[in-house]
Protein backbone atom coordinates (compact mmCIF):
# COMPACT_ATOMS: atom_id res chain seq x y z
CA UNK A 1 0.00 0.00 0.00
CA UNK A 2 1.58 3.93 -0.67
CA UNK A 3 1.42 6.25 1.71
CA UNK A 4 -1.44 7.72 -0.60
CA UNK A 5 -3.62 4.82 0.07
CA UNK A 6 -2.54 4.57 3.47
CA UNK A 7 -3.79 8.09 4.23
CA UNK A 8 -6.40 8.21 2.27
CA UNK A 9 -7.71 4.76 4.19
CA UNK A 10 -7.52 6.26 7.83
CA UNK A 11 -9.18 9.71 6.83
CA UNK A 12 -11.89 7.38 5.31
CA UNK A 13 -11.89 5.63 8.76
CA UNK A 14 -11.94 9.12 10.77
CA UNK A 15 -15.20 9.99 8.36
CA UNK A 16 -16.95 6.50 9.15
CA UNK A 17 -16.21 7.26 13.08
CA UNK A 18 -17.20 10.63 12.93
CA UNK A 19 -20.73 9.83 11.06
CA UNK A 20 -21.11 7.17 13.27
CA UNK A 21 -21.39 9.76 16.33
CA UNK A 22 -23.02 12.16 14.90
CA UNK A 23 -25.69 9.69 14.11
CA UNK A 24 -25.99 8.61 17.75
CA UNK A 25 -25.84 12.63 19.13
CA UNK A 26 -28.86 13.36 16.24
CA UNK A 27 -30.90 10.12 17.13
CA UNK A 28 -33.07 10.38 14.19
CA UNK A 29 -31.29 11.29 10.50
CA UNK A 30 -29.09 9.13 8.83
CA UNK A 31 -26.00 10.42 6.85
CA UNK A 32 -26.35 9.96 2.81
CA UNK A 33 -23.58 8.90 0.66
CA UNK A 34 -23.09 9.91 -2.84
CA UNK A 35 -19.99 9.19 -4.12
CA UNK A 36 -18.45 11.03 -7.16
CA UNK A 37 -15.50 10.45 -9.35
CA UNK A 38 -13.50 13.73 -10.76
CA UNK A 39 -13.07 13.48 -14.78
CA UNK A 40 -9.13 14.88 -13.96
CA UNK A 41 -8.50 12.15 -11.73
CA UNK A 42 -9.74 10.49 -8.04
CA UNK A 43 -13.06 11.39 -6.26
CA UNK A 44 -14.88 11.70 -3.58
CA UNK A 45 -17.64 10.20 -0.95
CA UNK A 46 -20.26 13.06 -0.11
CA UNK A 47 -22.12 12.16 3.09
CA UNK A 48 -25.31 14.50 4.02
CA UNK A 49 -27.28 14.27 7.12
CA UNK A 50 -30.28 16.34 7.28
CA UNK A 51 -33.31 17.38 9.11
CA UNK A 52 -32.12 15.48 11.87
CA UNK A 53 -33.09 16.29 15.73
CA UNK A 54 -30.10 17.65 16.22
CA UNK A 55 -28.69 18.49 12.65
CA UNK A 56 -30.64 20.65 10.42
CA UNK A 57 -27.85 19.96 7.77
CA UNK A 58 -24.45 18.93 8.01
CA UNK A 59 -21.91 17.10 5.34
CA UNK A 60 -18.70 14.71 6.33
CA UNK A 61 -17.15 14.96 3.06
CA UNK A 62 -14.02 12.50 2.45
CA UNK A 63 -11.58 13.32 -0.96
CA UNK A 64 -9.03 11.90 -2.54
CA UNK A 65 -8.57 13.13 -6.00
CA UNK A 66 -4.98 13.54 -8.15
CA UNK A 67 -4.04 15.49 -11.52
CA UNK A 68 -1.54 17.85 -12.70
CA UNK A 69 -0.41 20.60 -10.21
CA UNK A 70 -2.84 23.65 -10.70
CA UNK A 71 -0.33 26.58 -12.08
CA UNK A 72 -1.53 28.56 -9.60
CA UNK A 73 0.01 26.55 -6.75
CA UNK A 74 3.09 25.70 -8.83
CA UNK A 75 3.67 29.19 -9.38
CA UNK A 76 2.91 30.21 -5.82
CA UNK A 77 6.11 28.11 -4.77
CA UNK A 78 8.15 28.79 -7.70
CA UNK A 79 7.88 24.98 -8.93
CA UNK A 80 7.89 22.99 -12.12
CA UNK A 81 4.98 21.11 -13.50
CA UNK A 82 4.54 17.96 -11.55
CA UNK A 83 1.28 15.97 -10.43
CA UNK A 84 -0.35 16.13 -7.35
CA UNK A 85 -2.44 14.13 -4.64
CA UNK A 86 -4.79 15.36 -2.03
CA UNK A 87 -6.81 13.82 0.39
CA UNK A 88 -9.17 14.94 3.24
CA UNK A 89 -12.33 15.13 5.33
CA UNK A 90 -13.98 18.57 5.49
CA UNK A 91 -16.87 19.01 7.78
CA UNK A 92 -19.46 21.45 7.98
CA UNK A 93 -22.90 20.73 10.51
CA UNK A 94 -25.64 23.25 10.81
CA UNK A 95 -27.70 22.12 14.09
CA UNK A 96 -31.22 22.81 14.33
CA UNK A 97 -31.45 24.42 18.01
CA UNK A 98 -29.68 28.20 17.84
CA UNK A 99 -28.44 27.10 21.52
CA UNK A 100 -25.83 24.48 19.51
CA UNK A 101 -23.32 26.03 17.62
CA UNK A 102 -22.31 25.29 13.90
CA UNK A 103 -18.40 23.47 13.29
CA UNK A 104 -16.34 22.97 10.90
CA UNK A 105 -13.58 20.99 10.72
CA UNK A 106 -10.89 19.78 8.13
CA UNK A 107 -7.82 17.83 8.01
CA UNK A 108 -6.20 17.24 4.59
CA UNK A 109 -2.80 15.85 2.76
CA UNK A 110 -1.14 17.09 -0.12
CA UNK A 111 1.84 15.42 -2.26
CA UNK A 112 3.67 16.58 -5.28
CA UNK A 113 5.87 13.88 -7.63
CA UNK A 114 8.48 16.43 -7.09
CA UNK A 115 8.74 15.29 -3.51
CA UNK A 116 7.02 17.90 -1.72
CA UNK A 117 4.03 17.28 1.14
CA UNK A 118 2.25 18.51 3.55
CA UNK A 119 -0.42 18.10 5.98
CA UNK A 120 -2.84 21.07 6.48
CA UNK A 121 -6.12 21.36 8.69
CA UNK A 122 -8.25 22.93 11.59
CA UNK A 123 -11.55 23.15 13.82
CA UNK A 124 -13.20 25.94 15.01
CA UNK A 125 -16.65 26.41 15.99
CA UNK A 126 -19.72 29.47 15.16
CA UNK A 127 -21.88 29.47 17.50
CA UNK A 128 -25.06 32.09 17.59
CA UNK A 129 -25.10 32.36 21.54
CA UNK A 130 -22.13 32.69 23.22
CA UNK A 131 -21.78 29.66 26.66
CA UNK A 132 -18.46 30.67 28.02
CA UNK A 133 -18.30 27.47 29.55
CA UNK A 134 -18.72 26.05 26.31
CA UNK A 135 -16.22 28.18 24.42
CA UNK A 136 -13.38 27.20 26.69
CA UNK A 137 -14.34 23.49 27.09
CA UNK A 138 -13.74 23.75 23.06
CA UNK A 139 -10.23 25.87 23.45
CA UNK A 140 -9.32 23.62 25.88
CA UNK A 141 -9.89 20.20 24.15
CA UNK A 142 -7.84 21.78 21.64
CA UNK A 143 -5.28 22.79 23.41
CA UNK A 144 -4.62 18.87 24.78
CA UNK A 145 -4.64 17.71 21.17
CA UNK A 146 -1.65 20.45 20.23
CA UNK A 147 0.12 19.91 23.72
CA UNK A 148 -0.32 15.86 23.20
CA UNK A 149 1.74 16.15 19.96
CA UNK A 150 4.41 18.94 21.05
CA UNK A 151 2.25 21.50 18.50
CA UNK A 152 1.56 25.49 19.41
CA UNK A 153 -1.90 25.93 20.72
CA UNK A 154 -1.19 29.40 20.79
CA UNK A 155 0.16 29.64 17.40
CA UNK A 156 -2.79 27.68 15.57
CA UNK A 157 -4.89 29.81 17.64
CA UNK A 158 -4.03 32.92 16.05
CA UNK A 159 -3.50 31.68 12.72
CA UNK A 160 -7.61 30.46 13.19
CA UNK A 161 -8.65 34.31 14.81
CA UNK A 162 -6.73 35.90 11.64
CA UNK A 163 -8.71 33.39 9.29
CA UNK A 164 -11.67 33.48 10.07
CA UNK A 165 -12.30 36.61 10.29
CA UNK A 166 -15.23 39.09 8.47
CA UNK A 167 -13.23 42.25 7.59
CA UNK A 168 -16.42 43.99 6.32
CA UNK A 169 -18.64 43.52 9.38
CA UNK A 170 -15.41 43.88 12.08
CA UNK A 171 -16.27 40.20 13.17
CA UNK A 172 -14.89 36.78 13.77
CA UNK A 173 -16.63 34.00 12.19
CA UNK A 174 -17.53 32.64 15.66
CA UNK A 175 -14.86 31.72 17.98
CA UNK A 176 -12.04 30.41 16.36
CA UNK A 177 -10.37 27.47 16.95
CA UNK A 178 -7.10 26.16 15.69
CA UNK A 179 -6.20 26.40 12.21
CA UNK A 180 -2.02 25.21 10.36
CA UNK A 181 -0.97 24.98 6.90
CA UNK A 182 1.98 23.63 5.02
CA UNK A 183 3.49 21.37 8.01
CA UNK A 184 5.88 19.41 6.65
CA UNK A 185 9.60 18.19 7.82
CA UNK A 186 10.51 22.15 7.93
CA UNK A 187 8.61 21.99 11.21
CA UNK A 188 10.71 20.51 13.11
CA UNK A 189 8.72 17.17 13.26
CA UNK A 190 8.71 13.66 11.08
CA UNK A 191 6.00 12.75 8.73
CA UNK A 192 4.99 10.40 10.96
CA UNK A 193 4.52 12.98 14.41
CA UNK A 194 2.70 15.34 12.09
CA UNK A 195 0.02 12.45 10.69
CA UNK A 196 -0.34 11.48 14.17
CA UNK A 197 -0.90 15.00 15.06
CA UNK A 198 -3.81 15.63 12.26
CA UNK A 199 -5.47 12.27 12.53
CA UNK A 200 -5.56 12.79 16.59
CA UNK A 201 -7.03 16.59 15.20
CA UNK A 202 -9.66 14.21 13.67
CA UNK A 203 -10.34 12.16 16.00
CA UNK A 204 -11.20 14.54 18.39
CA UNK A 205 -13.71 16.62 16.57
CA UNK A 206 -16.91 13.81 17.98
CA UNK A 207 -16.48 13.74 21.32
CA UNK A 208 -15.47 17.56 21.58
CA UNK A 209 -18.23 18.54 19.16
CA UNK A 210 -21.40 16.02 20.49
CA UNK A 211 -19.98 17.26 24.12
CA UNK A 212 -21.15 20.87 23.62
CA UNK A 213 -24.29 20.01 21.48
CA UNK A 214 -25.56 17.45 24.07
CA UNK A 215 -25.45 20.18 26.57
CA UNK A 216 -27.45 22.34 24.93
CA UNK A 217 -29.37 20.19 22.16
CA UNK A 218 -32.37 20.42 24.18
CA UNK A 219 -33.02 23.88 25.78
CA UNK A 220 -36.24 25.56 24.39
CA UNK A 221 -35.77 28.27 22.12
CA UNK A 222 -38.19 31.30 20.94
CA UNK A 223 -38.99 31.99 17.36
CA UNK A 224 -36.67 35.07 17.76
CA UNK A 225 -33.54 33.12 18.55
CA UNK A 226 -34.31 30.91 15.77
CA UNK A 227 -34.23 34.18 14.16
CA UNK A 228 -30.66 34.76 15.38
CA UNK A 229 -29.40 31.64 14.68
CA UNK A 230 -30.52 32.60 10.90
CA UNK A 231 -28.37 36.33 11.09
CA UNK A 232 -25.73 34.55 12.22
CA UNK A 233 -25.55 31.87 9.28
CA UNK A 234 -26.01 34.71 7.15
CA UNK A 235 -22.58 35.97 8.25
CA UNK A 236 -21.37 32.59 7.52
CA UNK A 237 -22.23 32.66 3.96
CA UNK A 238 -20.59 35.80 4.06
CA UNK A 239 -16.98 34.88 4.78
CA UNK A 240 -17.44 31.29 2.95
CA UNK A 241 -18.36 32.87 -0.48
CA UNK A 242 -15.91 36.29 -0.17
CA UNK A 243 -13.44 35.15 1.99
CA UNK A 244 -12.61 31.46 2.75
CA UNK A 245 -9.70 29.99 0.58
CA UNK A 246 -11.20 26.11 0.75
CA UNK A 247 -14.22 27.42 -1.55
CA UNK A 248 -12.78 30.08 -3.25
CA UNK A 249 -9.88 27.22 -4.73
CA UNK A 250 -12.98 24.52 -5.30
CA UNK A 251 -15.33 26.69 -7.22
CA UNK A 252 -12.49 27.88 -9.25
CA UNK A 253 -10.97 24.63 -10.04
CA UNK A 254 -14.13 22.66 -11.07
CA UNK A 255 -14.86 20.93 -7.75
CA UNK A 256 -18.13 19.38 -7.18
CA UNK A 257 -20.14 22.42 -6.46
CA UNK A 258 -22.52 20.53 -4.28
CA UNK A 259 -19.98 18.64 -2.04
CA UNK A 260 -18.04 22.85 -1.78
CA UNK A 261 -21.27 24.50 -1.08
CA UNK A 262 -22.61 22.00 1.62
CA UNK A 263 -20.84 24.56 3.99
CA UNK A 264 -24.18 26.77 3.22
CA UNK A 265 -26.48 26.48 6.28
CA UNK A 266 -29.94 25.41 5.39
CA UNK A 267 -31.39 28.53 5.93
CA UNK A 268 -30.38 32.33 6.41
CA UNK A 269 -31.70 35.82 6.50
CA UNK A 270 -30.41 39.50 6.07
CA UNK A 271 -32.35 42.01 7.55
CA UNK A 272 -31.14 45.65 6.88
CA UNK A 273 -29.06 47.42 9.83
CA UNK A 274 -29.77 44.92 12.15
CA UNK A 275 -28.62 44.84 15.70
CA UNK A 276 -29.00 43.32 18.61
CA UNK A 277 -31.08 45.04 22.00
CA UNK A 278 -28.98 46.53 24.53
CA UNK A 279 -27.56 43.86 27.34
CA UNK A 280 -29.74 40.93 25.38
CA UNK A 281 -28.30 37.67 25.03
CA UNK A 282 -27.38 38.54 21.47
CA UNK A 283 -25.75 41.68 22.08
CA UNK A 284 -23.51 39.85 25.01
CA UNK A 285 -22.53 36.96 22.57
CA UNK A 286 -21.61 39.10 19.97
CA UNK A 287 -19.12 40.69 21.81
CA UNK A 288 -17.07 37.58 21.81
CA UNK A 289 -16.97 37.78 17.79
CA UNK A 290 -13.59 39.26 18.08
CA UNK A 291 -9.71 38.09 17.92
CA UNK A 292 -7.41 37.55 20.77
CA UNK A 293 -9.60 36.10 23.65
CA UNK A 294 -8.32 34.36 25.87
CA UNK A 295 -10.44 31.38 26.19
CA UNK A 296 -8.50 29.42 28.42
CA UNK B 1 -23.15 74.16 -10.20
CA UNK B 2 -20.11 71.97 -11.54
CA UNK B 3 -20.90 69.13 -13.72
CA UNK B 4 -19.93 66.42 -10.35
CA UNK B 5 -22.88 68.74 -8.94
CA UNK B 6 -25.15 68.33 -11.76
CA UNK B 7 -25.12 64.70 -12.44
CA UNK B 8 -25.47 64.21 -8.85
CA UNK B 9 -28.75 66.25 -8.80
CA UNK B 10 -30.02 64.05 -11.63
CA UNK B 11 -29.17 60.85 -10.19
CA UNK B 12 -30.88 62.08 -7.14
CA UNK B 13 -34.05 62.60 -8.96
CA UNK B 14 -33.97 58.99 -10.44
CA UNK B 15 -33.77 57.89 -7.36
CA UNK B 16 -36.43 60.13 -5.98
CA UNK B 17 -38.85 59.28 -8.78
CA UNK B 18 -38.19 55.34 -8.50
CA UNK B 19 -38.83 55.79 -5.24
CA UNK B 20 -42.42 57.42 -5.70
CA UNK B 21 -43.18 54.91 -8.09
CA UNK B 22 -42.56 51.63 -5.86
CA UNK B 23 -44.71 52.86 -3.06
CA UNK B 24 -47.15 53.37 -5.19
CA UNK B 25 -46.91 50.11 -6.53
CA UNK B 26 -46.60 48.52 -2.69
CA UNK B 27 -49.11 50.29 -1.81
CA UNK B 28 -48.27 49.71 1.86
CA UNK B 29 -44.58 49.95 2.60
CA UNK B 30 -42.35 53.20 2.46
CA UNK B 31 -38.93 53.89 1.91
CA UNK B 32 -36.60 54.45 4.95
CA UNK B 33 -33.62 56.80 4.46
CA UNK B 34 -30.18 56.47 5.71
CA UNK B 35 -27.97 58.99 5.21
CA UNK B 36 -23.96 58.76 5.65
CA UNK B 37 -20.92 60.11 5.11
CA UNK B 38 -17.76 58.18 4.09
CA UNK B 39 -14.51 59.47 6.29
CA UNK B 40 -12.14 60.00 3.21
CA UNK B 41 -15.36 61.78 0.97
CA UNK B 42 -19.11 62.48 -0.08
CA UNK B 43 -21.53 59.80 1.70
CA UNK B 44 -25.01 58.88 -0.04
CA UNK B 45 -28.39 58.27 0.68
CA UNK B 46 -29.55 54.62 1.07
CA UNK B 47 -33.46 53.87 0.92
CA UNK B 48 -34.64 50.90 2.26
CA UNK B 49 -37.66 49.22 1.78
CA UNK B 50 -39.20 46.08 4.08
CA UNK B 51 -42.43 43.96 4.44
CA UNK B 52 -44.56 45.20 1.82
CA UNK B 53 -47.72 43.92 0.25
CA UNK B 54 -45.41 43.84 -2.80
CA UNK B 55 -41.79 44.47 -1.76
CA UNK B 56 -39.90 41.97 1.28
CA UNK B 57 -36.95 44.06 0.70
CA UNK B 58 -35.45 46.57 -1.38
CA UNK B 59 -32.92 49.08 -1.82
CA UNK B 60 -32.48 52.55 -3.93
CA UNK B 61 -29.41 53.72 -2.92
CA UNK B 62 -27.46 56.85 -3.82
CA UNK B 63 -24.37 57.98 -3.45
CA UNK B 64 -21.66 60.70 -4.46
CA UNK B 65 -18.31 60.33 -3.43
CA UNK B 66 -14.68 60.85 -3.88
CA UNK B 67 -11.18 60.94 -2.76
CA UNK B 68 -8.07 59.72 -3.81
CA UNK B 69 -8.49 57.15 -6.77
CA UNK B 70 -7.19 53.51 -5.72
CA UNK B 71 -4.62 52.19 -6.85
CA UNK B 72 -5.89 49.38 -8.39
CA UNK B 73 -8.33 51.57 -10.62
CA UNK B 74 -4.84 53.23 -11.32
CA UNK B 75 -2.79 50.78 -12.13
CA UNK B 76 -5.15 48.45 -14.15
CA UNK B 77 -5.38 52.32 -16.55
CA UNK B 78 -1.96 52.86 -16.27
CA UNK B 79 -2.30 56.21 -14.61
CA UNK B 80 -0.61 58.47 -12.03
CA UNK B 81 -1.78 59.39 -8.74
CA UNK B 82 -5.22 61.69 -9.28
CA UNK B 83 -8.20 62.24 -7.26
CA UNK B 84 -11.82 60.69 -8.27
CA UNK B 85 -15.26 61.43 -7.87
CA UNK B 86 -18.25 58.60 -7.96
CA UNK B 87 -21.79 58.99 -8.30
CA UNK B 88 -24.56 56.52 -8.95
CA UNK B 89 -27.62 54.84 -8.23
CA UNK B 90 -27.79 50.96 -7.23
CA UNK B 91 -31.03 49.31 -6.81
CA UNK B 92 -31.93 45.81 -6.04
CA UNK B 93 -35.32 44.89 -4.96
CA UNK B 94 -36.40 41.67 -3.53
CA UNK B 95 -40.31 40.76 -4.30
CA UNK B 96 -42.55 38.97 -1.80
CA UNK B 97 -44.72 37.27 -4.07
CA UNK B 98 -42.44 34.32 -6.24
CA UNK B 99 -44.06 34.92 -9.58
CA UNK B 100 -42.71 38.50 -9.41
CA UNK B 101 -38.76 38.77 -10.64
CA UNK B 102 -35.74 39.96 -8.47
CA UNK B 103 -34.65 43.36 -10.44
CA UNK B 104 -31.29 44.78 -10.30
CA UNK B 105 -30.16 48.63 -11.67
CA UNK B 106 -27.27 50.50 -11.64
CA UNK B 107 -26.55 53.99 -13.25
CA UNK B 108 -23.09 55.35 -12.33
CA UNK B 109 -20.55 58.22 -13.78
CA UNK B 110 -16.99 58.30 -12.63
CA UNK B 111 -14.17 60.98 -13.55
CA UNK B 112 -10.69 61.74 -12.63
CA UNK B 113 -8.73 64.89 -11.91
CA UNK B 114 -6.64 63.76 -14.93
CA UNK B 115 -9.29 64.29 -17.19
CA UNK B 116 -10.40 60.90 -17.92
CA UNK B 117 -14.33 59.93 -17.30
CA UNK B 118 -16.97 57.26 -18.28
CA UNK B 119 -20.36 56.65 -17.33
CA UNK B 120 -21.90 52.91 -16.88
CA UNK B 121 -24.05 50.86 -15.73
CA UNK B 122 -27.14 47.96 -16.63
CA UNK B 123 -30.47 46.32 -15.41
CA UNK B 124 -30.98 42.53 -15.35
CA UNK B 125 -34.15 40.92 -14.11
CA UNK B 126 -34.00 37.38 -11.75
CA UNK B 127 -37.55 35.32 -11.81
CA UNK B 128 -37.55 32.38 -10.31
CA UNK B 129 -40.59 31.54 -12.16
CA UNK B 130 -40.14 32.26 -16.34
CA UNK B 131 -43.10 33.94 -18.09
CA UNK B 132 -41.55 34.18 -21.40
CA UNK B 133 -44.20 37.40 -22.17
CA UNK B 134 -42.49 39.15 -19.70
CA UNK B 135 -39.00 38.81 -20.32
CA UNK B 136 -39.51 39.77 -24.30
CA UNK B 137 -41.17 42.79 -22.93
CA UNK B 138 -38.48 43.98 -20.50
CA UNK B 139 -35.62 42.96 -23.15
CA UNK B 140 -38.07 45.04 -25.76
CA UNK B 141 -38.11 47.89 -23.42
CA UNK B 142 -34.52 47.83 -23.06
CA UNK B 143 -33.92 47.68 -26.53
CA UNK B 144 -35.78 50.78 -27.13
CA UNK B 145 -34.12 52.79 -24.98
CA UNK B 146 -30.42 51.25 -26.49
CA UNK B 147 -32.24 52.42 -30.09
CA UNK B 148 -33.58 55.60 -28.99
CA UNK B 149 -30.29 56.62 -27.76
CA UNK B 150 -28.39 55.25 -30.66
CA UNK B 151 -26.86 52.61 -28.69
CA UNK B 152 -26.52 48.84 -29.39
CA UNK B 153 -28.47 46.54 -27.29
CA UNK B 154 -26.79 43.81 -28.79
CA UNK B 155 -23.83 44.37 -27.87
CA UNK B 156 -25.04 45.29 -24.46
CA UNK B 157 -27.13 42.18 -23.91
CA UNK B 158 -24.23 39.94 -24.82
CA UNK B 159 -22.21 42.30 -21.88
CA UNK B 160 -24.95 41.35 -19.53
CA UNK B 161 -25.02 37.61 -20.70
CA UNK B 162 -21.64 37.30 -19.99
CA UNK B 163 -21.47 39.07 -16.88
CA UNK B 164 -24.27 37.60 -14.98
CA UNK B 165 -23.28 34.09 -15.08
CA UNK B 166 -22.50 31.78 -12.24
CA UNK B 167 -19.62 29.39 -13.84
CA UNK B 168 -19.91 26.83 -10.75
CA UNK B 169 -23.84 26.52 -11.55
CA UNK B 170 -23.11 26.99 -15.10
CA UNK B 171 -26.65 29.14 -15.17
CA UNK B 172 -26.68 32.67 -15.55
CA UNK B 173 -28.40 34.64 -12.69
CA UNK B 174 -31.16 35.33 -14.32
CA UNK B 175 -32.33 36.39 -17.77
CA UNK B 176 -29.74 39.18 -18.22
CA UNK B 177 -30.65 42.54 -19.67
CA UNK B 178 -28.03 45.40 -20.54
CA UNK B 179 -24.99 46.01 -18.77
CA UNK B 180 -22.52 48.45 -20.01
CA UNK B 181 -19.16 50.60 -18.35
CA UNK B 182 -15.97 52.94 -19.68
CA UNK B 183 -18.45 54.76 -21.80
CA UNK B 184 -17.30 57.82 -23.06
CA UNK B 185 -15.83 59.75 -25.77
CA UNK B 186 -14.05 57.07 -27.44
CA UNK B 187 -17.34 55.51 -28.11
CA UNK B 188 -18.16 57.81 -30.63
CA UNK B 189 -20.67 59.61 -28.65
CA UNK B 190 -20.66 63.12 -26.90
CA UNK B 191 -20.44 63.28 -23.08
CA UNK B 192 -24.29 64.94 -23.51
CA UNK B 193 -25.06 62.09 -25.35
CA UNK B 194 -24.30 59.27 -23.19
CA UNK B 195 -25.57 61.32 -20.31
CA UNK B 196 -28.63 61.59 -22.01
CA UNK B 197 -28.66 57.63 -22.64
CA UNK B 198 -27.30 56.13 -19.27
CA UNK B 199 -30.71 58.85 -17.55
CA UNK B 200 -33.34 57.17 -20.12
CA UNK B 201 -31.81 53.98 -18.76
CA UNK B 202 -32.54 55.16 -15.11
CA UNK B 203 -35.84 56.26 -16.36
CA UNK B 204 -37.21 53.46 -18.05
CA UNK B 205 -36.76 51.26 -15.05
CA UNK B 206 -39.83 52.62 -12.50
CA UNK B 207 -42.27 51.75 -15.70
CA UNK B 208 -40.67 48.26 -17.30
CA UNK B 209 -40.59 46.85 -13.62
CA UNK B 210 -44.07 48.02 -12.26
CA UNK B 211 -45.39 46.92 -15.25
CA UNK B 212 -44.19 43.30 -14.70
CA UNK B 213 -44.97 43.32 -11.13
CA UNK B 214 -48.34 44.41 -11.41
CA UNK B 215 -49.19 41.61 -13.71
CA UNK B 216 -48.08 39.16 -11.07
CA UNK B 217 -48.60 40.54 -7.78
CA UNK B 218 -51.54 39.00 -7.48
CA UNK B 219 -50.97 35.52 -8.47
CA UNK B 220 -51.64 32.86 -5.33
CA UNK B 221 -48.46 30.62 -4.41
CA UNK B 222 -48.07 27.74 -2.37
CA UNK B 223 -45.80 27.05 0.35
CA UNK B 224 -43.47 24.76 -2.40
CA UNK B 225 -43.33 28.51 -4.97
CA UNK B 226 -41.95 30.13 -2.42
CA UNK B 227 -39.36 27.70 -1.58
CA UNK B 228 -38.48 27.82 -4.86
CA UNK B 229 -38.13 31.29 -4.44
CA UNK B 230 -35.60 30.70 -1.82
CA UNK B 231 -33.87 28.12 -3.23
CA UNK B 232 -33.22 31.07 -6.65
CA UNK B 233 -32.47 33.76 -4.25
CA UNK B 234 -29.62 31.66 -2.95
CA UNK B 235 -28.44 31.54 -6.15
CA UNK B 236 -28.31 35.05 -5.74
CA UNK B 237 -26.25 35.50 -3.32
CA UNK B 238 -24.16 33.05 -4.24
CA UNK B 239 -23.51 35.32 -7.63
CA UNK B 240 -23.15 38.50 -5.34
CA UNK B 241 -20.86 37.27 -3.14
CA UNK B 242 -18.60 35.50 -5.35
CA UNK B 243 -18.21 36.98 -8.65
CA UNK B 244 -19.82 40.74 -8.54
CA UNK B 245 -17.59 43.13 -9.15
CA UNK B 246 -19.36 46.15 -7.33
CA UNK B 247 -19.57 44.03 -4.31
CA UNK B 248 -15.80 42.92 -4.41
CA UNK B 249 -14.94 46.68 -4.78
CA UNK B 250 -17.40 48.17 -1.99
CA UNK B 251 -16.67 45.40 0.80
CA UNK B 252 -12.51 45.88 -0.65
CA UNK B 253 -12.64 49.83 -0.42
CA UNK B 254 -14.17 50.21 2.67
CA UNK B 255 -17.75 51.01 1.74
CA UNK B 256 -21.06 50.99 3.90
CA UNK B 257 -21.08 47.35 3.98
CA UNK B 258 -25.20 47.88 4.92
CA UNK B 259 -25.41 49.41 1.92
CA UNK B 260 -23.53 46.87 -0.07
CA UNK B 261 -25.31 43.91 1.12
CA UNK B 262 -28.60 45.58 0.83
CA UNK B 263 -28.88 43.33 -2.03
CA UNK B 264 -28.66 40.47 -0.03
CA UNK B 265 -32.31 38.67 -0.03
CA UNK B 266 -34.21 38.69 3.02
CA UNK B 267 -34.38 35.03 3.41
CA UNK B 268 -32.02 32.10 1.02
CA UNK B 269 -32.13 28.21 1.49
CA UNK B 270 -29.67 25.87 0.47
CA UNK B 271 -30.79 22.52 -0.12
CA UNK B 272 -28.32 19.76 -1.10
CA UNK B 273 -28.67 18.53 -4.37
CA UNK B 274 -31.79 19.93 -5.51
CA UNK B 275 -33.31 19.23 -8.27
CA UNK B 276 -36.83 20.40 -9.53
CA UNK B 277 -38.66 17.80 -10.92
CA UNK B 278 -39.88 16.61 -14.49
CA UNK B 279 -41.49 18.82 -16.62
CA UNK B 280 -42.48 21.46 -13.79
CA UNK B 281 -42.61 25.05 -13.70
CA UNK B 282 -39.46 24.87 -11.85
CA UNK B 283 -37.40 22.87 -14.48
CA UNK B 284 -39.08 25.03 -17.68
CA UNK B 285 -37.59 27.94 -15.93
CA UNK B 286 -34.26 27.08 -15.32
CA UNK B 287 -33.81 26.07 -18.67
CA UNK B 288 -34.03 29.61 -19.68
CA UNK B 289 -31.37 30.55 -17.29
CA UNK B 290 -28.50 30.68 -20.11
CA UNK B 291 -26.66 32.65 -22.27
CA UNK B 292 -27.71 33.67 -25.69
CA UNK B 293 -31.26 33.24 -25.56
CA UNK B 294 -32.92 35.83 -28.13
CA UNK B 295 -35.82 37.28 -26.02
CA UNK B 296 -37.34 39.42 -29.01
Amino acid sequence: MSYKELIAAKFQEIQDSICLALEKCDGKARFQEDQWTRPEGGGGKSRIILNGNVFEKGGVNFSAVHGETPDKILNALKLDKADFFASGVSIVIHPKNPFTPIIHMNIRYFEMTNGVWWFGGGIDLTPAYLFEEDATYFHQELANVCNAHQQSYEIYKQIADDYFYIPHRNETRGIGGIFFDHLNEKSGKSKAEIEAFVLAVGNTFAKTYTTIVNKRKELSYTEENKNWQKIRRGRYVEFNLVYDKGTKFGLDTNGRTESILMSMPPEAIWEYNQQPAKNSFEEKSLQYFKKGIKWI
